[in-house]
C-alpha cells in the first residue's frame, strides 16, 4: 500500500496533477475538514466510481471562514497523520493539505468578509442553517470556489448529510459556471439510524439514545409519505413529540434542490424532508429523500 | 489570413482548446463586449506577448448583468461580422461568443442578483464609479468569474482605462485563488489625448474639444507630481477650471492597487491618479500613473 503524495501549495499540486492531465484522467475532489470517519471514506468511493483511474484528490483543510463567533475553530481537531493513514487505505492519490495563507493571501480577520472579494450565497443562505449560522454559507461557497480553482476538478463529492450545503455547491457550480459535476454521496448512519458526524461526539449516553428519534421521525415521514406532505409531516412530529430532550429547530419538506425555500408543502411528487434539533447543546441535522403521494399536494 | 474559429458554447470551447492545453501552451483570454476599436487590439497584442505561440481567445459577449436601469443595454452594439474581421487581421485563434443562456442558464431578469449565487466584489465596488453605478461591478465580477470557468486561461488582459474594475478583477483572481494573470493594457488614446471609448460617439464636436480637457488636466497632475499629490491635484484642478461644459465628478489620488479607498493622499511614490467627469450627458473616466515627490505625502 502506497500512501498518497501531499501537496500543500497550488504550484505543488499542478506538478502532482500534470501528468494525469496531460493524459485527459478525469479529476475527483472530496473537500474535508480532516478528523476524516468512515463518512469520508465513503465520499472518496463515491468518487473513484466518478473518475475510475484518475487522479483522486483529497483536501484537508479547515476553512477559519465558515466557523462563527464561538463555534470552535480553535478546538477543531487536526489529526493529519490518522488522515494520511485513512487515505492511503481509501485509494487516495493525492492529499491537498494548504496553509490559511495560501487559501487566504489576505488573512482571515473578523472584517474578512468586508475587506475581500467573496461568493454571495444568495438567498437560499438566509433560511434553515443559515439563519442560525449567519455568514457562515458565505465561507462555505468561497472556500470552495477557491479549491476548485486550485484542484480543478471535474468531479467534487460532498456529503447529503449537510444537505443545504450540498444544494448551495451544486448552485454555485451551475451560477458560475464552473463545469464541476457535483454529486452527493449518500448519509452514512450508525447502527440505530443516527446520521455520522463530528459532532456525535459531544453528545453523553444518553443524549446519543435521544439523537435517534431524529432519523426514526425522518423514517416515519417516509412511511407516509404517499399520504402527502402534511400527513408525512404529521407523522415525524408525533414521533418526536414521543422524544424527551429533543428540541426541534425546523422540520420542513421542501423541492429537492431546496429552489421553493422558504419551504412551503412542494408541488412535485419528488422532495426533501430536512430536520434539525437540539439534544443537550448539541445541534444536528439530518435529512432523507421522499416521494409524495398526490393526496394533499399544493394544499397546505 | 485565416479567420479565428468560433465558438459559442463550453463544449465547443474545450474542443478547439483541447490540443493547445494537451501540450502545455499558454491560453490567453482578451474579455469583450465586441464593437471592438483600436483600443481592443492593443489589449490582443498585449496578450499575444504574454502567451507565445499560444492560442488566443477573445470573448465577445454582452454582459447584461453591469448594464443599470437606463443604461442602454438594448442599444448595445453588436457588429460579430466585423468583430470577426479585426480578430482575423490581429491574430486571435479562438473567438468565445456565448449565448446569454450559456453564461446565465437562470436568466438575467431584474432580481438576478437576488436569486443566484454571484461574485460579491467588496467594498472597493462601492466607491468611485460604484458609487454612480450600483450593481455595475458585482455583474462584472460575476461574468469574468464565468469567462475564467469556461476559458480557464493563464493569463487575461484588461485595459487600464477602466482603472476600477482593473483593480477589482486583480483583487478577484487573488481572493478566489483564481490562478489568472490579470495583465493590464496601457489606454490607447486619440491625437489629443482623449482615452479611446465607445462612449466617445456620444460627443459632439464642440463636447468632443471640451472632453482633451480630461487628459490634460492628469497630464497637469503628473508635471506636478514631483511637488506632491496635493500641488498635483492642484495642478490638474486648475487646467479643469479653464475647460467650460466639462462637469467634474471626482478627481483622486490613491494607491496603485486602489487599496486606500475610500481615496487619501497616499503614502506611497506610485500612485494613480483617476478623473470621472460629465461632457454634456456623456461621462468620461481616465487616469495616469504618477510618482509623487516626498513634499506633502501623507499630511493632507
Amino acid at each position: 500500500m502506497t500512501g498518497p503524495r501531499v501537496a500543500s501549495t497550488r504550484a505543488a499540486l499542478l506538478d502532482l496533477l500534470a501528468d494525469a492531465r496531460g493524459k485527459g484522467d478525469r479529476v475527483g475532489l472530496v473537500p474535508t475538514m480532516g478528523a476524516l470517519h468512515d463518512g469520508h471514506a465513503a465520499l472518496m468511493a463515491r468518487a473513484r466510481e466518478q473518475i475510475g483511474d484518475g487522479p483522486l484528490v483529497v483536501s484537508v483543510f479547515v476553512n477559519p471562514t465558515q466557523f462563527g463567533k464561538g463555534e470552535d475553530l480553535d478546538r477543531y481537531p487536526r489529526t493529519l497523520d490518522a488522515d494520511l493513514e485513512v487515505c492511503a487505505r481509501r485509494g487516495v492519490d493525492v492529499v491537498f493539505a494548504p496553509s490559511v495563507d495560501e487559501v487566504y493571501p489576505d488573512g482571515v480577520g473578523a472584517d474578512w468578509a468586508e475587506q475581500s472579494v467573496t461568493v454571495d450565497p444568495g438567498p437560499l443562505a438566509t433560511v434553515l442553517e443559515g439563519q442560525v449560522r449567519p455568514g457562515h454559507f458565505r465561507g462555505v461557497l468561497t472556500v470552495v470556489a477557491k479549491l476548485f480553482a486550485l484542484v480543478r476538478p471535474d468531479v467534487a463529492v460532498f456529503g447529503e448529510k449537510d444537505y443545504q450545503q450540498l444544494a448551495l455547491i451544486r448552485r454555485m457550480s451551475r451560477d458560475l459556471c464552473l463545469g464541476v459535476e457535483v454529486v452527493g454521496a449518500e448519509t452514512v448512519r450508525e447502527p440505530d439510524g443516527l446520521a455520522m458526524s463530528s459532532r456525535n461526539r459531544f453528545l453523553d449516553r444518553e443524549q446519543r439514545m435521544r439523537a435517534a428519534a431524529l432519523p426514526r421521525s425522518l423514517e416515519r415521514a417516509r412511511a407516509n409519505a404517499d399520504q402527502g406532505a402534511r400527513a408525512a409531516l404529521a407523522a415525524a412530529r408525533a414521533e418526536l413529540r414521543q422524544a424527551h430532550g429533543v428540541d426541534l429547530d425546523y422540520l420542513v419538506i421542501t423541492l429537492p434542490d431546496l429552489s421553493d425555500l422558504p419551504p412551503r408543502t412542494p408541488a412535485g411528487t419528488e422532495a426533501r424532508i430536512l430536520i434539525a434539533a437540539r439534544v443537550g447543546s448539541t445541534r444536528l441535522i439530518d435529512n432523507l429523500p421522499l416521494t409524495l403521494g398526490a393526496v394533499d399536494k399544493g394544499d397546505s
